[in-house]
């Protein structure tokens, strides 16, 4: 007998959880496709090839990697075997591995069929990723990513269609209070550019992105010791310190920002963006544009986008931004794109915190009809059939068993009716139904059983 | 320069199946709901031990094995390296597997929860899984199943609601033409026990289920060579002989059972089946009583399903059937369940041959409009969140381009309506709607336009 057991790392969903990572799931892919994104899914294993080099040397450690099939030993002979160490061996033994994000996929998927494709292409992916992450509270080894990408055009359309995309799926998901953070790397770049430290853009934008977790006098205390000017560490004293409405900000920046191109570029996106989101939509109270955001990753150019739910600690709940060579390491190079990602396990969390999921909606079904004896039962799948046909969700419980026990499985099953139907049902007409939530039971007619519970749910 | 590429027999799924595939699985997953089944997911990578020993030697061998991470040899010393093959090797350097399918990561979840579940557990599960086959036209090495089982209840009302939730699924795709095969490995067992080859049933089972692909005489030729006894071929000739309704089969299957305890029990639990179908909806002309369907899984042990789509030549799109231990490998012994698996990917297949995906509803977005100038843009941009507040799929085209590739555009996305929003339109607050499909163009109010949209929908 074999003690079951799941990977380090790894979890199973069940059904409790599953309802609601669907409502979730279900709300991000109705409203990508009301903005005209279509999915696309990628295998799980990609070639190694694709995969390594794409997440710098500590990425690359993190891949999970696949073992040839067959007798992979075939090619490695004996002096081999014995001299290699375990990379040495995995690059003989093993050629392909579990996609680690859905980005480089993307960019795999978009160059391989950049004949098949029509530019502007707007997709949206939701599919697992595997990180060989030591696992720890909140961080798993498989776990869902979300996102939307448009590529082959620079308009900042986009961005804005990004921020109301965000929008949607918050207010939908009844997460209210939020806040869209939104900054541009060209800000960044430019304020490097004046200060004269155009070679350490990648440093800063590293240091600046944890802010928020180291605080303000470390992040200083890092500047310093990599050496950054006093001027530059001035500036971002400066930058760190400005608050007010995105208006304000936008005019303190600017001055700053005179001799660099790249940086009043910067603070032009950020305006166009801010202009076309008030064509569409009028003033957007969650939008703020903070000179702190800078996002870890290395490929985004442009504008950067930051998600995160205000009066729960939890951090960012989604992230995105502008790059302009997502293809090139593919041989399509300077091909300009936006995109977003949504974190779903944070969303989740930050839901159930905050008691957002609607408990009258998660559970499937809406109404069990139970089992008595074999001539009740007989009538009771016609009434089955009968609400199904309505629509509604129901289920018989399948076996003649005490009443208690199966009232126990709507219980568990969160059923919020529970029609009984006896002998004397039966000879009636009448149904009893049972509401789970207030423990009530009324005497009542088919046709009121389902008006009822249509109207219900 | 990489030239990206995929792992041989994976694939992408680009938009234009996506939103095909959707369909599908959307369909069989309201209807599992409909019927009381909540979705499972259990992680991608299992551990060796859950999944060998499950799926016979040659399912061995087909397991996609996970490499440890870090530095794996370091338990392997020198002489194991030189003297190790592939299988030793493997054992002492990968300890987690891909999933083969969805039956046993779902008993070990089973199993590993007995507590927290209450039975009878009904749940679906709609995932991909991976075997290292050799690829080939129509196989892949990681391809979507799509389950619902229910487990702890011996119940047939489940396997009349199988049947029922089977042609729920084709009924909605349009898939009217198909077959519900159904026979009892109960009375597979009874012929095998009446000729006295006891012994021999998971041989016989093996060799009947290839009675499609090698025919009637192969079939013979096969069970002689394995030296079943003359009244034994006997038999089981006059089973695949036999035609007519289900009653008349079952007619005259009884006699030849008649010193069966088991078989007998076969044709009742068959004949219970279908008076459960009859009391939830009548006659069902789909199901058929099929003495020839055999499974070839080894851990069923009651009643055994098959779809087949008719007019289509593509084998069986769907089945399942019941068994009595599912979980005894993992501790918990006699739990009897019975479950169905859907064939998308075939079921996919039939419905392009017979064209039944409806045009109309696949594309996603409803509306382009259209980008002349930047003047326009702006009003455009307003009309856009006017039809997406009326529910309406709507993209604007990002970029001011020649309007021949914004129409193309929309084409190749196959959006059905273009509207034209330019300094004219502009003006008179009338706006050109280009139907895409017919060519034609009319001139319209916007409130025009959103009622056309939402009728055509």
């Amino acid at each position: 007998m074999i003690k079951p057991s799941l990977p380090r790392g790894t979890r199973d969903y069940p059904p409790t959880v599953m309802v609601k990572r669907n409502i979730i799931i279900k709300t991000i892919k109705d409203t990508f496709e009301k903005f005209g994104f279509l999915p696309l899914e990628t295998p799980a294993m990609e070639n190694l090839s694709v995969l390594t080099g794409k997440y710098g040397d500590e990425g690359d450690k993190l891949l999970f990697k696949v073992l040839n099939s067959g007798n992979y030993l075939e090619k490695v002979d004996e002096e081999e075997r014995s001299s290699f160490d375990s990379n040495a061996l995995s690059v003989r033994i093993s050629e392909k591995g579990l996609k680690y994000d859905l980005t480089v996929p993307f960019a795999r998927y978009v160059v391989m069929n950049r004949n098949e494709i029509t530019l502007p292409f707007k997709r949206y992916q939701v599919q697992p990723v595997w990180r060989a992450d030591r696992p720890q509270k909140g961080r798993y080894r498989e776990f869902y990513q979300c996102d939307a990408d448009v590529v082959g055009t620079k308009s900042l359309i986009c961005e804005a269609e990004i921020a109301l995309m965000v929008h949607e799926v918050f207010t939908r998901l009844g997460l209210n209070d939020y806040v869209l953070k939104f900054n541009s790397r060209k800000i960044l770049e430019g304020i490097i550019e004046v200060s004269g430290e155009s070679d350490k853009s990648e440093v800063f934008f590293t240091i600046l992105d944890k802010l928020d977790k180291i605080g303000f006098d470390s992040v200083i205390n890092e500047l310093k010791g990599k050496e950054f000017s006093k001027s530059f560490i001035e500036k971002v004293s400066f930058i760190i310190g400005t608050s007010g409405t995105n208006k304000v900000k936008l005019d303190l920046i600017k001055p700053l920002l005179m001799s660099s191109k790249i940086g009043l570029e910067g603070v032009e996106e950020i305006e166009s963006v801010i202009s076309y989101i008030n064509s569409l939509v009028g003033e957007m109270s969650e939008i703020e544009f903070d000179l702190t955001l800078a996002r870890g990753l290395s490929y985004y150019t442009g504008i950067i986008f930051e998600a995160r739910a205000l009066n729960v600690k939890i951090g960012s709940i989604g992230g995105g931004g502008r790059y302009d060579n997502l293809t090139g390491v593919f041989g399509w190079p300077d091909l300009s794109g936006v995109g977003f990602s949504f974190g779903i396990d944070r969303i989740y969390d930050v839901m159930e915190e905050l008691e957002l999921f609607d408990s009258q909606k998660i559970g499937s079904t809406q109404v069990l009809i139970t089992n008595f004896d074999s001539n009740a039962e007989k009538f009771a799948l016609r009434i089955l059939t009968k609400l199904r046909e309505s629509d509604i969700k129901a289920e018989i419980f399948p076996d003649n068993v005490k009443l208690k026990k199966q009232l126990n499985y709507a219980n568990k099953k969160n059923i919020p009716y529970v029609l009984m139907i006896g002998s004397e049902e039966l000879k009636k007409g009448i149904f009893t139904l049972k509401d789970m939530v207030t423990g009530t039971q009324e005497e009542i007619s088919i046709d009121e059983v389902i008006q009822k519970i249509t109207d219900s749910s």
